[in-house]
């Protein structure tokens, strides 16, 4: 049996049938993409001799995933993947320059304070160091980018997010805010030191990576989406350049750029990260992706 | 931007980086399975310039889908699928013959009373016409197989299962069986006339379908295990040829010889059916596939 079986009418067929094209009505695009998908799967199966026990052991695992999607789909790489598709188009278009994009992965909140100033993010209590984050907001032509907010969210010192922690330890919005900034682009603040996180224990995402023969960890970091007005949004993070996964990522969001070493004196560290952004050349451009994100 | 892009060395070593096969450990098979099914999705992104908008709606699909992924699989033809494949191995090896196997579905519930003679199936009140089934178990030789068990499973009047009814009305088992059969391999049950069911409103099943101008629509239908001592386990249904969905079963549950009529006369419906199995030939064949399923 070879990959040809899927090639054959009374398959063919079925992948006609089974994604609405022999159908009136419904979305022609959603039915294309589904037909390519489904066949895709078929001849994965065919090619690989998959078994019934291992066709719905893999059901299974999807099934209980849930809200793990949003590690599994960084953790096999289609996260950085989409960001890869995004360089390319825009190398195509001639949009480049400015601070790479890299994942947002899945523990944004929305509705976090929007705050002024040199900015405190850290509400609750965290014995370990104290991170102090400044820098600036540049256009391309280095000029400084006016009204912007900068949405910072890290994990605690355990690798926790508020609202994503199995604890329920963390308050609302701790080491979550939106930081207005002036006229000069400059932005500054400071928060307990965020460690790297692995993905939950024993979670589908931690067995999948076992079973690959990988790990589920990532390097301690901070991540950002960049909005003004007249400028493209940016989503991006920085990793720590000196942490021991800063070179081996379980969701490949480290990248060239986006790797700083904090400056480390007694219980401070110390971060200068400027961020330049793209001029907005189309519409939506300013705007974010609507992937659907946690709100609080 | 072509699908070529999926083939540069960037794109090429992230997929083997994600899929493990540059770490040591782990199960190869998955490796090469995983990284064959992620290049089919990223090839998928590229060809129809799949935007972030509609990966993370899809991603957020398949978060909320959980337990309908037991019915998106049908629903998309995949289980239907897996029955070409093994009918055409089947074939490869020269073991055809006998009724034709088709899909289990999701609502099997391992542990029904097992029970002899002329079995009633339904202990729920159920305000419609009696279906009376009978028929024999043979070999290939049309010989009588002799102590098989026939598991039957189906719906009520309402096309609600048991332990999956949404009005929470049924009691336990009730229209389950197994059923003990003598030396001669005959069978004789009744029970209550199920009708055929639609996936549950709005779910995700039942948007997917509505998305591609198709119906979330079952004929009604009645499922079957065969199991015996030396002949090969057998995962079967008949579909109720009068059904109006009998053509357009939204599963692709039905199949040639799987269709018969029912003679319906007053208040009662008689259908005839009989079972040919294969004779069991490599190990294994006389049991079931390891498919999760639900157990009372």
């Amino acid at each position: 049996m070879t990959e040809d079986f899927v090639k054959t009418p009374q398959v063919q067929t079925l992948l006609n049938q089974a994604s609405g094209l022999l159908s009136e009505g419904g979305d022609k695009r959603l039915k294309d993409i589904t037909r390519d998908l489904v066949e895709a799967i078929m001849t994965t199966i065919v090619k690989h001799d998959v078994t019934q026990d291992e066709f719905w052991s893999a059901i299974k695992f999807f099934q209980e995933a849930g809200p793990e999607f949003g590690l599994i789909v960084p953790g096999v790489g289609l996260e950085h993947f989409l960001d890869l598709v995004l360089d390319a188009r825009d190398a195509e278009a001639g949009q480049t320059g400015g601070t790479p994009r890299t994942i947002e992965g899945p523990l944004y909140v929305a509705g976090a304070p929007l705050v002024e100033g040199d900015v405190n993010l850290t509400d609750d209590p965290d014995d370990t160091d104290t991170l102090y984050m400044t820098g600036q907001i540049t256009g391309p032509d280095q000029e400084p980018v006016k009204d912007a907010i900068l949405h910072v969210w890290h994990a605690n010192s355990k690798g926790f997010y508020s609202y994503f922690d199995p604890t329920g330890e963390q308050t609302p919005f701790n080491n979550r805010r939106r930081i207005k900034i002036g006229s000069d682009g400059r932005y500054a603040f400071h928060s307990r030191m965020p460690n790297g996180y692995s993905v939950p224990p024993e979670g589908p995402t931690d067995r999948l990576m076992k079973a690959l023969g990988r790990h589920g960890n990532r390097p301690a970091h901070v991540h950002f989406f960049v909005e003004a007005p007249g400028y493209r949004q940016l989503t991006t993070q920085i990793n720590f350049g000196d942490d021991p996964f800063a070179g081996d990522d379980f969701a490949f969001a480290t990248r060239e750029g986006l790797l700083p070493v904090p400056n480390r004196q007694g219980e401070s560290a110390y971060i200068a990260f400027d961020f330049e952004l793209q001029r907005a050349k189309a519409a939506g451009d300013e705007g974010f992706s609507a992937r659907a994100r946690a709100e609080a």
